[in-house]
C-alpha cells in the first residue's frame, strides 16, 4: 500500500559471500508464529512452464497471450516491485531459466534491489534449476546438469543466499525416488509437489500421511529427505485467488453494498480449518498462485494483504487463525523445530493417476523422436564439454556456445518438453533450439578437435542424421574422410561403428595405417523407402572400434565393389533353409532361431541359457471419448487408455537375412510402416532390435499406440523391475501399490512405468533385460512378459490443458520414429546387478562420430589426454567440464549396485589437469560439502535418523583445504550407487 | 524501466492555487515537437465504463472478472506508479467517480505524490465529469450537474491543474451539440470524440474532416469549440494494444529468435503515415488505450516505451516520423499554434449509424422506467438541492446524504446508465443506488421543511410510487394528511394535483383554512390491474394549487362519498351519445372530439385553430438475426431495427369518459398491454396523453417496440424539429443530414432522433408540439406526422457488447411502463418558440409532494424564502444550491430563443441569502469566468472567429472583485438562451 515507504534504498554494502548456507539468510527474516494457533503459510509463487501451449519466449515476453495469457517478463517486473512496497512480503522464484533472461534486462539499480530481497529471504528461490524438470521420462544425469547451470547462476549473482534448499516439483506428473535422491545429494532440505495418485492421496489426507520422509535410495544411507504433498493442487484456495488470470472475488472492504470481508474471512478460516484436519502439525503452507499468475502482482499482494489483516483481526474475536507471509524454507523451519515424527516413504509415485481412467502414462512415450533427440542432445552436450576440457576452450564464444547448449538441455528437462506434453508449435520451437545449440556448439568440438589431433583443418563435422542413416558429409564427399571417435567413458572402450556409405567398397585403417576389418550391410527397406531421405546411401560400414578417449580412422573408397552385401538371404520369398523351417543366426556369444515360416524369433541363447522369446509388435486403440466424466477420457498426451487389449501386428512377417562377419542382422517386414532389424554383433553379448515405425495409419479413426512386446516362460509372479531416470532399479508389482490399493479400472495403463533406460523380470533362474534408447512407457501385464510402447499417434486431446491431440507429423504424413533395444538375457540374481548397467553406458554414450575430408589418418595430441586409468572398472566419469574460467568439475559414480566400496586415487587425474587446488561439493557442483547442513527429521516407528553427512559425505581433509596435499591424499572412496563432485582449481591461472 | 529515479520525491512545496487556468500546468510540460515531421502523440488512455456489464463497484473492485475482466482500483494503483518511474510518460484519467473512489483509499505519500503528477501534467484529467454522460438521453441539467460535481472534486483536490480542458467523449453513441456547447460554456478547449456515422466518418477520412469547429448554439456566440473525431475508435492501432486484455504482440527486443522491432517499427510507421493523410497536420493524435485497460499498467509502459524508443531510432536513418507520449490537451495546444483553418460544423451528430443497418436508435427509448426514474431522481435532487439552501442545512449528514445523491445522478449519466444499454443486473444495481441515494436525501428535505414551516414535527415523506397511484402514506393512514407542495422554479405556479386516496370524501384546505375545490377521479383499470400493486388507493384527488416556493394543503376525510365518479360514460359498451358518434370532451381552451364507435381521438381544437388528429399505437416487430453480417443485425438495447413497418394496435377501442369539472378524462383500453388516458384540465392549454403499456407479449417469439403516433394534416414538407438534451431545438430534414448522403438502408431508424423534451412539426400555420417526460426516440416518418417510441422488449442481443437481449422483466412478467406526453397545437412561427419551453420547464420539474400527519395546516416560515420576483417571465432559476460551507451557486437561464436580451437585478436575491461577495464562473460554478481563456480557431472560409468573452462572459465588474458593491451593480444581462452562473459567498461564514 506505501509507494515508497521501503522503496528508496540503495543498498551499498552488500556481502554476497556471507558463510550462512543456502536459505539461511531468508531463515533469520521467517515470520513469527503464534503458538496454540492455525499458522497458516501463505506462499505467493508462480509456475511459469518453461513452454507448454507457448514456447519458452512467447511467455517470457508474453507474445501470442491469445494461445495463453502469459508473459513472465511482467511477473518479475511487478512481484519486485510489490515485494520493495513490505517488508512482509514473499515470494519463491522456481524456474532459473526466466529468471536469468530477466535478470540480465534489468539496470544496476534493480539488480541491488533484487540482491537485497534476496538477502533479506523476500525474494526466495526454490527448485532453482534451470527448469522444473520432468521426472519420468528425464536422465539424471541432465537432471543434474541442469540443478549444476541453474544452482550455479544463482551462486554466481546471489552467492549462498540465492541457494535453495526446497525442491518445489509442483507440476511434474508423478514423483521419481531419483529425484528425490538428487534433491538429498544437493543438501536440499526437502521437497513438495502436488500431484500424486488420487486413492494415495485420499488417503493420506484421512491419515495425515501429507508429509512423509522419503528414503530415496535403497544404497545411499542419507537419503532421507522430508516430502510434503500440497492440499489443494499448487492452487490458492479456492475462491481467494486474487490473479489477474481467477475470477475470484476480491477483497472489497470499502464502502460499498457490495463490501465483503466478514463472508470472505469466514470462507478462509473454515478452509484453513477442514485443511488442517490433514496435516499433523499446527503450521500448514497455502501455496498463493498458479500457472503463470503474479503478472500483475500488485492486484495479488493489494488482496493477501488484506486478507491477512482481516483474518489475524479475528484473533481479538478469539479466532485460532493465524496467517502470514511465508516461504517453504520458512514452513520448513518450522516443522524441523517441532518434536514430532512423519510417516515414511520408500519407493516412488509412479504412475499418476487423476482419476480412475486417467493414468498419466501416455507421456512416458509421447514424442518418441524428441525424447531421442534430447537424448542425443546430452550426449553431444557431454562430448563437448569433455572435448572443450581437454583442449582448455576458455574463449567467449566457446562459453557462451556451450552455455546454449547446457541451456537448451536444461529447458529440455521441463516438464513439458521432454514429456512430449506441449503443443505441436512448441515441440518444433524445442526442436529449433536444440538443434541451433548443438550446431552451434559443433564448432567448440571441431576447435577442441583441430587442437587435440594434429589435422588442424579437419571439419569434425558431426552428422546428425545418422539415425536415418544418411550423413551429408560421407554422402557428398567424393574424398577419403576421417572419422574421429570420441569416448566419453573413462574407460578405454571397444564399439562397433556404423557410418552409412555411398558405394560398395571401402578399407578402414587406424592411426597407424592399420587395416581394421570392415564390411558393407544394406540399409533396411523402410528407411530407403522415406520420402525426403537422399538416396545417395543405401549401405552402413561396419568396422569395431577401440578408442580410450580419442582415435581417428581413415575410410577410403576401393575401385571395385565388396561381396559381403551378396549374404543376404530372403525369407519367405525363397523355400525354407532346412526341414525345421528355422533360421539359426549365430555367433560366439549368441544364437538366436527363427521360424522362416511366420518370420519371427523363436529363441535366444546366450550366457549359456537358452529362452523361447515371442517377440512381436501391438497396437492399442486410442479411446476416444469427450473428455465430459472420467469415463468419456482420451487416449492423449498424458494419458494412455487403450480401447481395448493389445493387438498383435506380425503373425506373419517376412524377413531378409544378412549373414556378416562381424555382424548378422535379419531384417523384417512387419507391415507397411512397421519394420525391424534384429542384430548380433560378433564379441557383443546381447541382441539389438532396431525396429521403425511409422506414419502409424489412422485413415481408420483410430489413434494407436504402438509397443514392442518380449514374451518368455520365466516365471516372473507379477514382479518386474524398472530404472528410476537411468539410475536405480525399482521393484514393481502387478497391480500393486506400496502404500495403497490402487483403483485398477485400467487394467493396462495402470500397470505403465516410466522405463528410461532399462526394464528387466526374472525368476529364480534367469533374467531378461530390456535397455532402451529413450525414455518410454514399459510393463509387465504377464508373467514373463515385458513390454515398451514405442509410438503413439492420436485423435483426441485428453483434456489436462494442451488442448491438440497428439498427432505428430512430418511432409504432410505421420511421424515416423526409429529406435534400438538391446536384449539381454543372464543367469537371475538377486537383484538386478551391474552387468547391464554396462551395457546401458555404452548404448547412452557410445562413441561420438566426426567426420573431415583428409587422404591421411590424424593422430592425437596424447599429451593433452588425462590419465583415467586409476578408475575402476565399475566407476564411471559421469561428468568432466569447465566449472568455470580455472575450475574443472569431475562427477565419478559407482554404479555397482550390490558390491562394496570402491577405492582408487585421482591424483594422475588432478596433476594432468594443473590442478592447484581441489574440493568436494554437493552434487549440482556449487557448494562445498563441509558448507552442507540438511534437516534431521524424525521417523514413524523409526525416531530420529542420523545423520552420516560426517561418514558419507565428508571429504578427505586435504581436498578441502588448500594446503600442498600429497598424492596419497587423493583416494576416492565410492559405496555403490554414489557419486561424488569435486572441483579441481587449475593452477595455471594466474589472479 | 527505472525502479527508483523518480520514485523517492516527497513534494514538500506544492502550490494548488497556481494562477494557471486549467491543464497550462500540464501544456507547460508538453512534449517537444520536430518540425517537418510526423509528430505522433501517443495518449494513454484507460475507457472505464461506470457500470456496463458490471455494476459500478464491480468495476472498481475488479470483482465479476467472468463478466469482464475490469479492476478500476488497480488501473489508478499502477498507472501512477508507471508514472513516477518516467518522468515523460503520461495518462488521461476521465471518470472522476472512480478517481475519487480510489484516491480516498490512497494514505498521504501516494496522494502526495498524485499531486506532483497532476502538478506537472504527468498526470491529467480530459472530460472530468463524474461519469463520461450519454449525449442523446440525458436532460441539460443533469449534466451540468454532474460536470459540477467532477470539476468541483479535482478542483478541491488540485486547484487550478486538475481543471480539463478538453472534453473526452468517446464512446457515446453520437454527440449533441448541446454537449458541444456545455464544453464551451465551461471553458473547455475542445472535444474529441471516436462515434459517428460511418458514411460521415468515411467522407471526412477522404476530406480531411476529422477535426473541425463546431458552432454549438445558434443563439450563443462564443459557442464555437473545437471538436475532434478519432481515427480508430479510442483504440490503440491494430497490433499494437500492449495491454493485458490483448493478445498483439509486445515488443520483442531481447536476443531472441521472436525478436521483432524491425518489423513492429515498419508497421507503426506504416499505420502512421496513412493516418497522417487524413489529418490538416503535421500532428495526429494515436489513443494507446480501450475500455478498462491499464489494469497492469507497467506492461503498457514497458512496452510503449520500447515503441518510442524504435520508432524513434529511426530518425537516424532518415525516418520522418517523431513520437512521445502526449495528452490531449498537448495536442490541442500543438494545433492552436499552428495557421490553419479547420472545416465547419452546425448540426449534431445523430443518429449514429456504424453499418448499414444498424442504427444506435433503439437505445433511445431503452428501459423507459429507468429513464423516467433518473429524471425522478434529478426532480428530488434539485428539490432537496433548493430545500437545502433554503434551510441552511450544512450539517456533515446533510452533506453527505445530498452528495450521495449528487454522486447517484452523476453515474446515473453514464452512456451505459441512462442509455439502458447495460445488463439487467447492472440496471437493479443503479435502480438500488439511486433509490437508495432518494431515500436517504428525504432526511434533508424532511428537516429542511420541519425549519421553513411550523410543522416541526411533520414527516414530510415523499411518496416514490405515485406513478402508478400508489402512496404508502395515504394509503394506510387514517389521519388527516398534509400535502407540502414545493416549487422549483423561480415563478410563483398554478398545477393540478394529484393525489392518490383511499375512499372516496375529501376537503382539501390552504394554509388560510379556505377550501381548495377539489374532486375524485378514478385510477385506469390497468393500473389497478397491476399484480403486485396494493389496490386500496383506487382514485386520485385532483384540485389546483398556486404555489410561490412552498405550500401547505391539508386533506380531510369527509364522512359521505362524492357523488363526482359518478360522471363516468362509458362507449362502446353504451349506445352513441348522438348521431355522429362523436364524443366532444370541452373545457374554456381545449376542445377534443373522439369517434365513440372506434374509440378514436379525431380533432382537436386549441389556440383558435382546429386540427385533424389520428392519434394510434402501433408496433414495430424487432428484427432477429445472428448479427453474423450487419445484414443480419437484430434490434437491441442500442440498435432500433424493425422487421417491418409499423402495425397499428388501436383500430377499435374501449373507452370511458370521466366528465369533471376540473379535469376530464376519456380512458382507453388499447389491449389487454396498453391503456391510455386523454385528459384536459381546466385552464391548461395542453392535452396531456398518459400512456400504460406492457408487459409487452413475447410468446409468438417476437420482440415488439411499441409506439405512439400522432397524425394530423399538417404539411411539414420533410421537417421536424427535436430538441437537444431539453434545450435548443434542431431541424430534422427526413432522409437528409447536413454534411453527408446518409444510408438510409434503415428506413425507419434511420429517421430516429433522441427526444428529451419535445418533437414538433409545422407548415406555414399550424405547429404541433408533443412534450414527453423522459427521453425517447422520435421521428417524422410522413408529413405531419409525429411518432415517439414508448417501449421496448426484446429477445435479441444487437451484438454490441451487452451480451443480452432487452428483456425487462418485474414479477415475472414483461415490464409495464407509464408515462405522459403533452401535445400543443398554436400558430406557425418561423422556429418553435419558448411557449413550449414554458409548459415543459412545469412538466419536468411539477410540484414536489411531501406528505406528514397532520389535523392542521402548517404554514411556511417566509422569512426563509428568498425573493425571485424580479426574474423577467423567460428567465428560470436552473441551478439554486449550496456550492460549498460558504458559498451558494444560482444558475440563471433564458430560455426564449428568439426574443430579446433581458436584464434583471439580483441584488434582492444576493441580500436575502446574506451575501458576502458574488462572482460569475463558468457554467459549472468552478472557475471564476475571468480566469476562462479558450484557444481560438480558425475556420474555413470564415478566418478567425473573434472572441467574445469580454462581450459575452465578461462579468460585471463588482462582481469579479471584493469591495462592497452598490445594489445598481447586481444586474445580470442574459441573451437568448444564455445561462449564467453565480456564486455567492455568504457573510455569516467567519473565517
Amino acid at each position: 500500500m506505501a509507494y515508497f515507504s521501503s522503496v528508496p534504498v540503495f543498498i551499498t554494502l552488500f556481502l554476497l559471500n556471507n558463510a550462512v548456507s543456502g536459505a539461511t539468510c531468508g531463515i533469520k527474516a521467517c515470520p513469527v508464529t503464534k503458538l496454540n494457533m492455525i499458522n497458516v503459510h501463505l506462499v505467493p509463487h508462480s509456475h511459469d512452464d518453461v513452454g507448454w501451449l507457448k514456447t519458452v519466449d512467447q511467455y517470457y515476453y508474453g507474445s501470442q497471450n491469445k494461445i495463453q495469457h502469459a508473459g513472465v517478463q511482467y511477473i518479475l517486473d511487478t512481484v519486485v516491485e510489490e515485494l520493495l512496497k513490505d517488508s512482509k512480503r514473499r515470494f519463491i522464484q522456481v524456474e532459473t531459466f526466466f529468471f536469468s533472461k530477466w535478470y540480465a534486462e534489468q539496470n544496476a539499480t534493480v539488480q541491488r534491489a533484487v540482491q537485497k530481497l534476496v538477502a533479506e529471504g523476500r525474494l526466495e528461490f526454490a527448485g532453482g534449476a534451470w527448469s522444473m524438470n520432468d521426472e519420468a521420462t528425464v536422465h539424471y544425469q541432465s537432471v543434474i546438469d541442469q540443478f549444476n547451470l541453474g544452482l550455479k547462476y544463482l551462486n554466481d549473482i546471489f552467492g549462498d543466499c540465492g541457494r535453495p534448499t526446497i525442491g518445489w516439483q509442483i507440476d511434474p506428473f508423478g514423483h521419481s525416488r531419483e529425484m528425490a535422491s538428487i534433491f538429498a545429494q544437493m543438501g536440499y532440505n526437502g521437497e513438495f509437489f502436488a500431484r500424486m495418485d488420487y486413492v494415495d492421496k485420499k488417503k493420506r489426507l484421512e491419515d495425515q500421511g501429507m508429509e512423509m520422509i522419503w528414503q530415496s535410495s535403497e544404497s545411499l544411507k542419507d537419503s532421507h529427505i522430508f516430502t510434503g504433498m500440497l492440499y489443494n493442487h499448487y492452487s490458492a484456495p479456492p475462491g481467494f485467488c486474487f490473479d489477474i488470470n481467477c475470477h475470484d472475488a476480491p477483497i472489497i472492504d470499502g464502502e460499498s453494498y457490495d463490501n465483503n470481508v466478514d463472508q470472505r474471512v469466514n470462507d478462509f478460516i473454515d478452509y484453513v480449518k477442514t485443511m488442517s484436519k490433514s496435516f499433523r502439525s499446527t503450521h500448514i503452507m497455502v501455496p498463493m498462485g498458479d500457472d503463470f499468475q503474479y503478472e500483475e502482482a500488485a492486484v495479488n499482494y493489494k488482496n493477501m494483504d488484506k486478507l491477512i489483516k482481516y483474518v489475524n483481526d479475528r484473533q481479538s474475536k478469539g479466532s485460532q487463525v493465524n496467517v502470514f507471509y511465508s516461504t517453504p524454507s520458512c514452513y520448513l523451519h518450522e516443522l524441523h523445530q517441532l518434536q514430532q515424527t512423519w510417516p515414511n516413504k520408500t519407493e516412488d509415485f509412479f504412475p499418476y493417476s487423476s482419476d480412475s481412467h486417467s493414468y498419466w502414462t501416455g507421456y512416458f512415450t509421447s514424442r518418441p523422436t524428441q525424447k531421442r533427440f534430447h537424448r542425443d542432445g546430452n550426449h553431444f552436450f557431454q562430448t563437448v564439454k569433455q572435448l572443450s576440457v581437454l583442449a582448455n576452450l576458455t574463449s567467449t564464444r566457446h562459453s557462451e556456445d556451450l552455455e546454449s547448449l547446457s541451456q537448451a538441455m536444461g529447458i529440455m528437462q521441463h516438464h513439458d518438453a521432454v514429456t512430449g506434453t506441449e503443443k505441436q508449435a512448441v515441440a518444433r520451437d524445442y526442436d529449433r533450439m536444440l538443434f541451433k545449440a548443438i550446431v552451434d556448439a559443433e564448432n567448440n568440438a571441431r576447435d577442441a578437435l583441430r587442437s587435440l589431433t594434429n589435422l588442424t583443418s579437419g571439419e569434425f563435422e558431426s552428422c546428425l542424421e545418422l539415425n536415418i542413416s544418411v550423413c551429408s558429409f560421407t554422402q557428398n564427399s567424393a574424398n577419403n574422410v576421417v572419422v574421429t571417435l570420441v569416448n566419453l567413458l573413462a574407460h578405454t572402450s571397444t564399439q562397433y561403428v556404423r557410418i552409412p556409405v555411398k558405394s560398395d567398397n571401402y578399407i578402414v585403417t587406424d592411426e597407424k595405417g592399420r587395416e581394421i576389418p570392415s564390411e558393407v550391410v544394406p540399409v533396411p527397406w523402410q528407411v530407403l523407402a522415406m520420402e525426403h531421405r537422399s538416396n545417395d546411401t543405401q549401405h552402413e560400414l561396419v568396422f569395431e572400434a577401440t578408442v580410450e578417449k580419442i582415435a581417428n580412422f581413415l575410410i577410403r573408397v576401393l575401385p571395385s565393389p565388396k561381396s559381403n552385401v551378396q549374404n543376404l538371404i530372403h525369407f519367405p520369398t525363397e523355400k525354407a533353409l532346412d526341414e525345421s523351417d528355422e533360421l539359426t543366426v549365430e555367433n560366439s556369444l549368441v544364437k538366436l532361431t527363427f521360424n522362416t515360416t511366420t518370420g519371427g524369433l523363436k529363441t535366444i541363447e546366450m550366457n549359456g541359457l537358452t529362452e523361447t522369446i515371442d517377440q512381436s509388435f501391438g497396437v492399442y486403440k486410442g479411446f476416444r471419448g469427450n473428455n465430459g466424466e472420467a469415463k468419456n477420457r482420451s487416449s492423449g498426451a498424458y494419458v494412455f487408455r487403450p480401447d481395448g487389449g493389445f493387438e498383435k501386428l506380425n503373425n506373419k512377417v517376412g524377413i531378409s537375412f544378412y549373414n556378416g562377419t562381424r555382424v548378422k542382422e535379419v531384417h523384417q517386414h512387419v507391415n507397411e510402416w512397421i519394420s525391424q532389424v534384429i542384430r548380433v554383433y560378433q564379441g557383443d553379448n546381447r541382441v539389438e532390435f532396431e525396429w521403425l515405425v511409422g506414419p502409424i495409419p489412422t485413415e481408420d479413426e483410430v489413434g494407436k499406440e504402438i509397443v514392442i512386446r518380449f514374451s518368455s516362460n520365466i516365471s516372473s509372479k507379477g514382479i518386474f523391475y524398472t530404472d528410476s531416470n537411468g539410475r536405480e532399479m525399482l521393484e514393481r508389482e502387478r497391480n500393486q501399490r506400496d502404500t495403497f490399493n490402487p483403483d485398477m479400472s485400467e487394467a493396462i495403463s495402470g500397470n505403465y512405468y516410466p522405463v528410461t533406460g532399462q526394464i528387466s523380470l526374472q525368476d529364480d533362474e534367469v533374467r531378461i533385460t530390456l535397455l532402451n534408447d529413450r525414455a518410454q512407457g514399459g510393463t509387465s501385464l504377464k508373467d514373463g512378459e515385458l513390454e515398451l510402447m514405442l509410438h503413439r499417434r492420436l485423435l483426441n486431446d485428453d483434456a489436462f490443458g494442451v488442448g491438440e491431440a497428439l498427432n505428430e507429423t512430418q511432409y504432410g504424413t505421420g511421424l515416423i520414429a526409429r529406435g534400438k533395444v538391446s536384449l539381454i538375457i543372464d543367469e537371475a540374481s538377486k537383484k538386478p546387478n551391474h552387468a547391464e548397467r554396462l551395457v546401458q553406458h555404452e548404448i547412452d554414450q557410445p562413441f561420438w562420430k566426426f567426420f573431415s575430408k583428409s587422404n591421411r589418418v590424424p593422430s592425437v595430441n596424447k599429451n593433452m589426454i588425462p590419465d583415467f586409468t586409476d578408475f575402476p572398472p565399475l566407476v564411471e566419469l559421469l561428468s568432466f567440464e569447465q566449472h568455470s574460467e580455472d575450475h574443472i568439475l569431475i562427477r565419478v559414480e559407482n554404479f555397482n549396485t550390490n558390491g562394496n566400496v570402491v577405492s582408487f586415487n585421482i591424483y594422475p587425474l588432478f596433476s594432468s589437469l594443473s590442478g592447484y587446488k581441489i574440493w568436494e561439493t554437493t552434487l549440482d557442483g556449487n557448494m562445498k560439502l563441509g558448507d552442507m547442513k540438511r534437516y534431521k527429521f524424525n521417523q514413524d516407528g523409526i525416531g530420529s535418523i542420523p545423520s552420516s553427512v560426517e561418514y558419507f559425505y565428508a571429504p578427505h581433509n586435504p581436498m578441502s583445504s588448500d594446503y600442498t596435499m600429497d598424492a596419497s591424499e587423493f583416494v576416492v572412496t565410492l559405496v555403490p550407487m554414489q557419486i561424488r563432485t569435486f572441483i579441481i582449481q587449475q593452477k595455471n591461472i594466474v589472479y
